[in-house]
């Protein structure tokens, strides 16, 4: 079933030990709907620059993800720089230039509003309601928030919080939102303003999933070399709504292994991501790789 | 089998958000022999001051566990003092008195030597050779380091490693050990030395098992409240060895199989331990209590 997103697309500059790249196509709403196009039809809500040519829309139409929503306006696309640390643990941003995304206000297609599935990206968690409240009849609403609006909108963001069924965010954000450093409270505490579900990503610590009855802990795959960490977070959100999409799960009443296989499928898409620099391996992959990939973090935790 | 345990015996002062405990039997020998204890006979070599009492040595022996090699020397038993952070995740020592520990020569009754399992306890490298160097016919050996002796002995203790067929440290020590942050190749550094399995315990993170060919991560569980996480580590160790003695594996050869429910039970006992101060619920479990936590980790990451 369809999954629209609605989140940034972006250019990047990114540092690593294991490289340097000046400007790539990225932005959440792009790693996230790349991923997800795997396992569903995927429709994207953004705004770029004139600067955004063809050879980046060709990024979203060769994974057949619908571009209609996608607004081109005067200016150039956001644009973000960043470093990463010897270790790869820690980021420092170099440069932030929202550009023609600081005047952002989704607009939706008409036939968008009756997509089943939504992906609401971190922006502004006003925006985020708004989008929510022209969805005519969602199966399943899931957001991610970053601590700047955590900061600044608290308030707004705790209304949107109330409309999701899911969420998707960082352990440190978790643990800022809810002032609780221990996971199963920051969770309850997130779980008791409206959404089932909240997914707790931990970097290469895997990610937890808390439900109503059960904890859920998607291992990391251990990896010899990750060239660039960007997107991987973005990448999961989409491996594990295009999953639950192309299942048709719904917030309650599903199967609680449809979401398990969830939290592995985002893993998995995660984990393809740092592989390479930006977008490069998870543009190139086959269903039958993916598939591969969910067998080894299987049998990452396999005890017979 | 019979398993074992060289290390510390000492009486702990533990302050954490939970509470205080001014004085509490610890160390790494007695975490790890009354968690191996549920699993196989366990004996301890280590050495106390004329403080230890009755009511100390009975935390021994009413695990059955051998007391032969815990010798009694006049002076203070070994004293250590900390206090742990708000959020758990990090400790200050805030005293340590080495005492009778300071002279410890570890001296195994000569029955002992033919034990086929020995853990080496975080104890001088020089020491642990010694004791290497006694046993007679071992099916496995197993032993722990730590930052002091990694900065001041280091030749010792990539002595001792060589004669170890495995490594259970925790994810710091692995690093400054290697000089690598990436645990893959951090491990591989390691067993490059001879040990054909490194475990490496990551906290509330869980622990990940490196062999020759295959990677097993075990999660850590969730807790709602952790009152004490003083002997974790050691507790972890003890299940883990004490599974193997239970089931006569061998470093090589032996089902994988075996060393991931290790991993479990290892994790198991770890668990336990933190959610009371102290040895308090290490003391009082049954093998069925084990065995359904080993369930409810199994559950943690069960994809059907």
């Amino acid at each position: 079933m369809t999954l629209l997103v609605v989140g940034s697309v972006a250019f990047d500059a990114v540092s690593s030990p294991r490289g340097k790249v000046d400007r790539m196509l990225g932005g959440s709403a792009t790693y996230f709907s790349v991923a997800a196009s795997y396992f569903t039809p995927v429709q994207v809500v953004g705004v770029v620059g004139d600067d955004f040519g063809e050879e980046h829309h060709s990024v979203f139409t060769e994974r057949k993800i619908g571009t209609e929503g996608l607004e081109r306006v005067p200016g150039k696309t956001f644009f973000w720089s960043g470093e990463y640390n010897a270790d790869m643990n820690e980021r420092t941003t170099l440069d932030t230039q929202l550009n023609v995304f600081a005047s952002f206000q989704p607009k939706l297609p008409p036939h968008y509003r009756k997509s089943p599935y939504l992906f609401l990206g971190n922006i502004d968690p006003e925006l985020q309601s708004l989008v929510q409240g022209q969805m005519e009849a969602p199966t399943l609403i899931a957001g991610d928030t970053m601590n700047f609006w955590i900061e600044g909108k608290r308030a707004e963001l705790e209304k949107m919080l109330r409309g999701l069924h899911a969420v998707i965010i960082n352990d440190s954000e978790a643990r800022q939102f809810s002032g609780e450093y221990n996971l199963l409270k920051a969770a309850r505490a997130i779980r008791a303003l409206g959404p089932s579900t909240v997914v707790i990503k931990r970097g290469d610590n895997g990610a937890t999933m808390f439900r109503e009855k059960e904890v859920f802990c998607a291992p990391a795959l251990p990896l010899e070399e990750i060239f660039d960490p960007t997107g991987a977070g973005d990448s999961f959100a989409g491996g594990f709504m295009g999953y639950l999409a192309s299942r048709g799960a719904a917030a309650q009443g599903s199967e609680e292994n449809d979401f398990r296989r969830a939290m592995i499928y985002g893993s998995v898409m995660g984990s393809f991501t740092v592989e390479k620099f930006g977008l490069e391996r998870l543009r190139q992959l086959s269903r039958e790789q993916i598939d591969a990939r969910f067998q080894q973090f299987q049998r990452l935790v396999q005890v017979d």
